[in-house]
């Protein structure tokens, strides 16, 4: 059982920066995701793509910008369940919430900030594939959570786009074989990215198949082979693993669920005060939240979660008064035992 | 007359991002400050400090975050009024607002974002100087707006702080003579400061006189000559400036009296809606506004000013219908003609 004292659901940059803010009031975290990475969207659907309304960087980018915020918050040592979904949230009593994942890990917490952004990333499966469900987990991935995992072993890979050529281009130094399949002949991608595999390709790295369909999966077990439909023509193909990348689409999911006042797909909180929901003790900030203004941009999740921070602090807290300290004035007390803090003025004679 | 579609009382941070955040709606801003520089505190108080809660910056200088936010809204080619000081607003009409400075400056705009944040900075003045009001801006300078104007003069400053320890020793370059004088033997500013000034001096290039104060100001039209009590005794010195460096206190100043709902010493908004004030089309925004959870941040200013521009859209387009577009999606056009984008994807066969 993971205790803590602010429980955080979806480690987008949401989720992130609030254990920075939680942290300087003296809370501790932790986070679940169902993603394998932290960064919610950023990390998940566009890593490479500048961000140019991200307050003080005329430009940066997603997979930067997560990068910074773990950085920003690596002294208040969040903890993580990462490749885990919740499923449950429930009162045990005025003081605790216990929140189930999807594998049966529970988390028990003092309070709890949904910061689930658009929801969890459904992958759109194929399928066509009739026995596509039999080989879920084995052999069938619909997320590269290890790559070690496909430490060498017999990789295909279908898909279009940057997913499946970023995963080819990866795992083309890791599994032993890769083959990219892909119904066009045309990829849709960075330019860069596309030039990798073409070049991977050229070098006798990556396989390349198209226009084809996977028709067939073959196995006892676990997956052993699959049926290629290649330019027209049916093909078998030893594999270990098919991983179609086809796109995500995000879905509340179980949070539906959970007693909550939903609107719009999103959850509603008290306008803008502290960002709570229709549960005391239950917050909702960043993407997934909904109120009368309500903009779905990250500077946005920024500011809700600090506000939102106060109020846990105030609930831990009862009756204690937070006087409001700057970063720059009192520095930054990680729970690792560091300290930020600006150089201190001098006192000194000048002769 | 200035004409623009925003106008912003305030070039702090907050007053700064309304222009990025209105330029991607089209909406053209133009901003007054008091000051000669934008930044606002962060410019005018802490220029050197860190600050460690920006999101996404571990750390970041203070007056490097004005920069990057001088840099992320140029674009947009924002209007400035510096060193003159907003001290009435007016409604025209159903459609225009003016603004006018105590230099007489008259601007005229559409809504007006007042980012004013605790007011302007009031010098603490020598006050035991008599005659000190007769030689304002005749010699007696509390602010360096252009450090041009003190080229080839004789220049004396007084104080013990930052500022007077860093205007010292940025005027020795540009000054015939600087003299810094305090009342007692030792400064307090950051320590990279203090050993400047004690090179400087030992290089003969800053006079320095401690402990003193100046006692009493001499001239016809212009500042001439001042008389310094050092150590004790009295002595003369010819000057063309005195610049003395107190410190400052902020007050909200005239903008109390614009009809405008005052509460703690700041100005009402409608609760994180639009931030909208008590005068349909004024919006308060940054630490100069409240409502119940209000936190003076810079972070929460840049969440304000974002959904306060939504409203000045409406206002400006009545009836037409804001879809929000992400900055990775649809780029960034600026004013100037410039477009900031993402790389695009490329549709390209691999063979
Ligand atoms: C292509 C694209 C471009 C964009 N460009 C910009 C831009 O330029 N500027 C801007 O401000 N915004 C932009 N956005 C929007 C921005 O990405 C979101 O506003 C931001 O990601 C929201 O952050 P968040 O932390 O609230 O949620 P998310 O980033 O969505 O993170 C939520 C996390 O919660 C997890 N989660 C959800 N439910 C559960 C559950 N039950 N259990 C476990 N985990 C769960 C998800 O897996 C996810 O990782 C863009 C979005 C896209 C898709
Ligand atoms: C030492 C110190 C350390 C700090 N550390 C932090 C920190 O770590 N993190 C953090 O988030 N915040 C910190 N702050 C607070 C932060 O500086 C403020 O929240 C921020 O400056 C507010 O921005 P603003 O744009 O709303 O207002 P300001 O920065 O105050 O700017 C307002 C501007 O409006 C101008 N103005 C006002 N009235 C008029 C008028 N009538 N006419 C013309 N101009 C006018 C003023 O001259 C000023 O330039 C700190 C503050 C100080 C003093």
């Amino acid at each position: 059982m993971i205790i803590t004292d602010l429980l955080i659901i979806g480690a987008g940059p949401t989720g992130l920066f609030t254990v920075f803010e939680a942290g300087l009031l003296k809370i501790k975290c932790h986070i679940i995701d169902a993603l394998p990475q932290p960064g919610g969207q950023l990390a998940e659907l566009y890593p490479k793509k500048p961000i140019f309304d991200i307050p003080g960087y005329p430009a940066i980018n997603a997979g930067e910008l997560v990068d910074n915020l773990m950085d920003q918050i690596k002294q208040f040592q969040p903890g993580f369940t990462l490749s885990e979904t919740a499923v449950s949230l429930r009162k045990i009593d005025d003081d605790w919430f216990e929140v189930i994942t999807n594998k049966g890990t529970v988390h028990r917490a003092r309070a709890v900030a949904i910061a689930g952004g658009l929801g969890t990333f459904e992958p759109r499966k194929p399928d066509h594939l009739e026995n596509l469900s039999q080989f879920e987990e084995k052999g069938v991935e619909y997320f590269v959570k290890d790559p070690e995992h496909f430490r060498d072993k017999k990789v295909v890979i279908a898909g279009g786009g940057d997913s499946a050529l970023d995963w080819s281009i990866f795992l083309s130094n890791v599994a032993s074989e890769v083959t990219l399949i892909h119904r066009r002949n045309e990829f849709r991608g960075a330019l860069d990215s596309v030039e990798k595999v073409q070049a991977l390709k050229d070098q006798g790295k990556i396989n390349l198949m198209t226009p084809a369909e996977v028709r067939e999966l073959k196995g006892t077990n676990h997956l052993e082979e699959i049926t290629i439909e290649v330019n027209g023509e049916s093909q078998s193909l030893a594999t270990d693993f098919f991983i179609p990348l086809f796109g995500l689409t995000p879905k509340l999911g179980e949070l539906a669920n959970w007693g909550l006042e939903i609107e719009k797909n999103a959850i509603k909180v008290n306008n803008a005060l502290d960002y709570q929901t229709n549960i005391e003790g239950v917050y909702a900030i960043g993407d997934i939240n909904t109120y009368p203004g309500k903009l779905k941009l990250i500077l946005c999740g920024f500011h809700e979660a600090t506000l939102m921070c106060q109020s846990v602090y105030s609930r831990m807290n009862p009756g204690k008064k937070y006087v409001l300290k700057y970063t720059t004035v009192s520095g930054v007390d990680g729970f690792d035992g560091s300290r930020k803090e600006a150089e201190k003025a001098v006192v000194k004679k000048i002769d």
